[in-house]
């Protein structure tokens, strides 16, 4: 852990690889984190839709799941600078509206299980 | 909020943007949620298993992730108007079980983080 | 329920379907859950990102969502046994270190909502 996942809309602007790149180096700013230990992964959503109206919207989302344990304050803290990480680094389509938002959600720390293997 | 999340098995006939538009129209309905502030998205299941026996299934489950705060009861109906919605929409393939779920589960209200940005 | 969801980045050599058989069997000789209700899933990870350094790295991650009410040992049991079944079925690409890991999370028992249709 921490796992992050960036969802985004398929007629977003964005360059998986340099948003993943700054959500990572958000995460390991934090100090919270050992570097080795975040991993994140973008999907992109080809089917998806907002609210009930037509309309020309987008949205991204990050989940970053951590083991139980941190304070509140440090999971704000993390979703603010994750935050402000995506608004570096995406860009909404002209005339779109652009949602973007980060949850921070716990991990059960007790039957959490991991090994590490080398090829 | 909330984020709606419909996952599919690839054997599963299904119109996407239906189902979508279907579960996002519960939703409103409810009257727990700001028109704009629901967002859905369709994931299609390509590598998927039920059980160690072999036999026709498929499989649909959708997850309602909302900010804490709603009441049991709240929950309870919202899972249940999108079940409907989805069993509306759904067609199981001959033959086959199919298996609808719905979850809610909730956003760390503290640590909740969003932006919206114009194009 | 259960509900797997397993998530390989696209560097990791795997046999979805053999995969997914051998974590629906551990789920199953855990004698947790009936033989249908273990519903499974892969996904790749086209996109993904390890740490802030370059390096030749992979991952795997097993997500386990199961109703509440399982005591912190069957949970942490069973987490062991589908780590287990990752490790025998994955391999690392050579010179990569690969991490493993397994969650077990609480699904919302009271807002619940399933059918069964028959096509």
């Amino acid at each position: 852990m921490p796992h992050l996942t960036l969802e985004y809309t398929a007629n977003l602007a964005i360059d998986p690889a340099a948003a993943l790149t700054a959500i990572n180096a958000a995460a390991f700013d934090s100090g919270l984190f050992g570097e080795a230990d975040i991993k994140s992964r973008a999907l992109c959503l080809g089917d998806f839709r907002t609210g009930v109206q037509t309309g020309a919207r987008a949205f991204a989302h990050l989940r970053i799941a951590l083991l139980s344990g941190r304070s509140a304050d440090e999971r704000k803290q993390l979703a603010n600078a994750a935050l402000a990480a995506l608004m570096a680094t995406l860009v909404p389509p002209a005339g779109h509206e652009l949602q973007l938002s980060v949850e921070t959600v716990e991990l059960d720390r007790a039957s959490y299980a991991k090994a590490v293997v080398h090829g």
